[in-house]
């Protein structure tokens, strides 16, 4: 799947997305980016939600997950995820993922083939005026 | 704050929760209970989506504190958080955030007035089907 393709397959299956407006806006073999816009987003503080600042990291972490694996026949789901909010985000959220190195990759895709089901740790970090803002680390489970 | 007006605000301070249908349904001295309809907050394997599934969590959380404190003038923030997520979720979402004890609420209290700043550790539960769904626990702080 291309950024596009995972943008497009964002809002017609997870709702939640489209309300946030989310935009996947950079992949590279290194990263996977998506952007969110502050307004829809906000909390009653008018800095970021913390409920948006999760849940773009989640679909950050999913975004890699399917980019990793280039298939479309697998089903991707979160396990667990741990969160740290160091500073609030005041504008547009940018979300990164960095992806596992390759040696990683490969032992995921591996997994996945062989056994028909893997398990991928990611980090996806948020910052803001460049300082971390976010620090989030999820488990995702791709299942054939 | 009564119930109403925890949903009232949220629909007006925090759009994500607009977007997710949330609504304040029970609020006791030992509980507080919000649900959302699965349609707006569904995945693209037709469950909850854990993104969701965190927001509702993280709002509840908000909510009890907002209660808790009975005042106006407090900034509530979320510090951090984990979520585990045990089965999926096929229907509606309801999240309990069981109160701690009076002892616990009233040290939160006191230390919210004499240091006009104050954290409190919050759980959060999601069951479907009888069963235990989602486990979220976080830490909220309230500054004066």
């Amino acid at each position: 799947m291309q950024p596009r393709e995972i943008e497009q397959y964002l809002h017609d299956k997870i709702p939640l997305s489209a309300a946030m407006k989310i935009r996947v806006v950079e992949w590279t073999n290194d990263y996977l980016i998506l952007e969110a816009p502050l307004a829809p987003n906000r909390n009653h503080l008018g800095t970021a939600f913390g409920g948006s600042l999760n849940a773009i990291a989640t679909l950050t972490g999913y975004g890699a997950v399917w980019l990793a694996l280039d298939v479309r026949d697998a089903h991707v789901v979160i396990r667990d995820s741990t969160i740290a909010f160091r500073r609030p985000v005041r504008g547009d959220i940018r979300a990164v993922c960095p992806l596992p190195d390759q040696a990683a990759l490969e032992a995921f895709r591996s997994d996945f083939n062989r056994r028909g089901k893997a398990r991928l740790s990611l980090q996806v970090f948020i910052d803001h005026e460049g300082e971390r803002a976010v620090e989030f680390s999820g488990t995702f489970v791709a299942v054939k």
